[in-house]
């Protein structure tokens, strides 16, 4: 059996998620719509956004986040940009990169096309998010290393096989489109500061309905066109790392999925973790602070006196003032210059002080906090596994930071409502809502 | 100074072409949509087109080939998969591949959208596929090898240049046009003998139009995009080759263009221009006919007794026999089972005798006829250069075996207009005709 045709047996089979799986999928959808009604403002999503315009001239099958319709391959591409415009999105760290913002996109314009259940369109996350993380771990860190962005790779596939099942594709032919998808996916890390890295996403999903709609149209691939000699695999570095799909269809890998929550730099969320296991604490009577963290840290995120918004999300002293202060590290507008000018932040950042410890993994920090009363310390990996029911409770309160408990609120229903409703209506309207 | 801004810069200036380059884009572009529309029926072409169907609804600012309407993106994509359905349009061996069924789907889609004037149109695909052929040699023979088809990859830097100079880009727009290309190019060799080879060549086109669009909407990327570290080239094999550039905008490379004039595997295309050069003949007093090739293609064109028509465009023996009973080679209908049946050309067949000979190139055929008047000698190289005028007669008699005199001439006509027309709706429309 070909690659394609064991993943497409995979993606067309009735779905067997535990119930572990489809919370986090659901978990996945809410947090994705949240990033991306926050991200509608910023210089690629407006980007995006005109050229599907352009493209389609204003009418189409599929809403586009912030606003308007367009193509449903347009809308796949200008909303996987918005939602990940803000790098705010989930990370699965087998799979190296972003899954949500590729497979969401191409699944949400199909199942708008089609007029799809919520229960169907949840299916196809379901399949498309699992496909993106066991294809990103077989292309494996040498893939990544190489110069490749997973999260347009991997994430493309993941697109195919969630828009190739909305599109009720059979087995053969979802084994076609996945076979397109080889010739079709890419995406390059030396785009990463640029606006080329929330594109990349965008043309994943893109590529994910191209393939599926010319597979359903019958076009017709290499069979062996990822794994084979000069397939995608091989042409692009990748590991063929042999138990990527160990297991696939009974168990899933996609519930390791990280999700972010405080709207900084990814460096100093274990730091941000471990202070508020600490709290309350009350910020006049803290003498010092002692953050431990793994040495290459201290080249990215270690602003000791940030002036600028952009400087805030890159200080470990400023963002644990903030943290002590009980400012909302979630919300995109705490990060500012007025935050950072703050006289009482700023008097309590100047009692932290940031050490580098090699002992340390690069997901780890360790805080220590002295004050009248003592001493404490608590550590945090961001590895470790947090209770499903924690996780809902903060993604729910990062959607309020995001976009107010309103739209919040109407956002988490209407995932919620997904399984038992006959089309994307409802949710997809919100989507498309000036706020 | 970049590779995107010196290439932008190149792409948006006034375009100094030679006549001799001017003429050569007009040969390729009659050729395009002559071999275009001939390719409508195949089975990529249709699904192409249903693809493009599907996703802009039947709306949309561009023509497409055989008929129908839709986004600018669709479009391109559709119309560069049925230009390349055949195989039977222009190749470039400095390019290694097929620049007019990336760079021209791209450009007419543009212009189409923007209203341009034929003028601009030419100009658009004067620096689109000077910029195809230029990319191309610059990523060299090592990205060929590696597994990449020049077609797709270089093929949509040519596309980004001929869309973005129709949308008005100014130069430092259009170096970030080039530089999103980068990020989004790709296509596999791998994917040869199926769909997916036409297909890459639809995907340049499109990914043409959307770096374009998106760069004209403020998408930004990195600088060093295409040549730096983990840049396209790097991550693509590429062999950087210094003097690729050398002469840009002052001298033109693509004139070397070939131009197929037969509907056969290219491997005997030298064997039937040497026959050709000895011609007239009389059939019924050949008594031995000697074909002398590169030994390399004996396993690829040498069915020595075919019997259906695609067995027919490989193999010597009956090519070389219809060739000198007059059939038309030029002509898709003329590789049929019923011509692979005909006595005469049978019994013709079976006095043709094919030798390997290592001494040859693989541009080269020796054809050595014996009759009663005694024995006659030809050779022919592909790689030599034919007169303008020579080329001009056989590609519109190439149109007229595939389309007809009534719209081989029209298309002509309509191509040789361009420069004098306010906009493309002639020579659009004369491309969505049903024939």
């Amino acid at each position: 059996m070909t690659l394609a045709e064991m993943l497409a047996a995979f993606a067309t089979a009735p779905v067997t998620a535990d119930a572990q799986m489809r919370r986090f999928v659901g978990f996945s959808l809410a947090d994705w719509a949240a990033v991306g009604l926050a991200g509608v403002d910023e210089p690629v999503a407006r980007a995006a956004r005109q050229m599907a315009q352009e493209d389609s001239g204003g009418l189409g099958v599929a809403a586009v986040i912030g606003g308007g319709r367009a193509a449903a391959r347009a809308a796949a591409l200008a909303n996987g940009a918005t939602s990940h415009a803000l790098d705010y999105d989930d990370t699965h760290f087998l799979h190296i990169g972003h899954p949500s913002v590729a497979v969401i996109p191409a699944a949400l314009a199909v199942a708008e096309a089609q007029g799809a259940s919520g229960a169907d369109f949840l299916d196809a996350l379901t399949v498309g998010l699992e496909t993106a993380c066991r294809v990103g771990a077989w292309l494996g860190r040498s893939h990544y290393e190489a110069g490749f962005h997973q999260t347009g790779t991997s994430g493309a596939f993941g697109a195919a096989a969630a828009a190739g099942r909305l599109l009720g594709l059979d087995r053969a032919t979802m084994a076609q489109a996945l076979a397109l998808t080889a010739t079709r996916a890419a995406g390059l890390k030396s785009q990463f500061g640029t606006m080329g890295k929330p594109l990349n996403a965008g043309f994943a999903a893109e590529t994910g309905v191209t393939a599926a709609l010319l597979a359903q149209a019958g076009a017709e691939s290499a069979p062996l066109a990822i794994e084979g000699a000069q397939g995608f695999g091989p042409t692009h570095a990748g590991s063929a790392l042999d138990d990527a799909f160990a297991g696939l269809g009974t168990e899933w890998v996609f519930p390791g999925i990280s999700y972010k929550f405080h709207a900084c730099c990814h460096g100093l969320h274990a730091m941000l973790e471990a202070v508020g296991s600490l709290m309350p604490l009350d910020p006049d009577h803290i003498s010092r602070v002692r953050i431990r963290t793994q040495p290459r840290w201290l080249d990215v995120c270690n602003q000791a006196a940030p002036e600028t918004g952009l400087q805030a999300k890159f200080s470990y002293r400023l963002t644990a003032a903030m943290r002590l202060a009980g400012v909302d590290t979630a919300a995109l507008a705490s990060y500012s210059a007025e935050t950072a000018a703050r006289p009482d932040l700023i008097a309590l950042r100047d009692r932290v002080e940031v050490i580098g410890d090699r002992a340390l993994r690069d997901t780890e920090a360790v805080v220590t906090i002295d004050s009248g009363t003592g001493s404490v310390t608590a550590r945090h990996d961001l590895a470790g596994r947090l209770a499903p029911e924690l996780i809902e409770t903060r993604l729910r309160a990062k959607a309020v930071s995001l976009l107010g408990a309103g739209r919040a609120e109407a956002l988490w229903q209407a995932a919620r409502a997904l399984p038992d409703v006959p089309d994307m209506a409802r949710f997809s309207a919100l989507l498309g809502s000036p706020g």
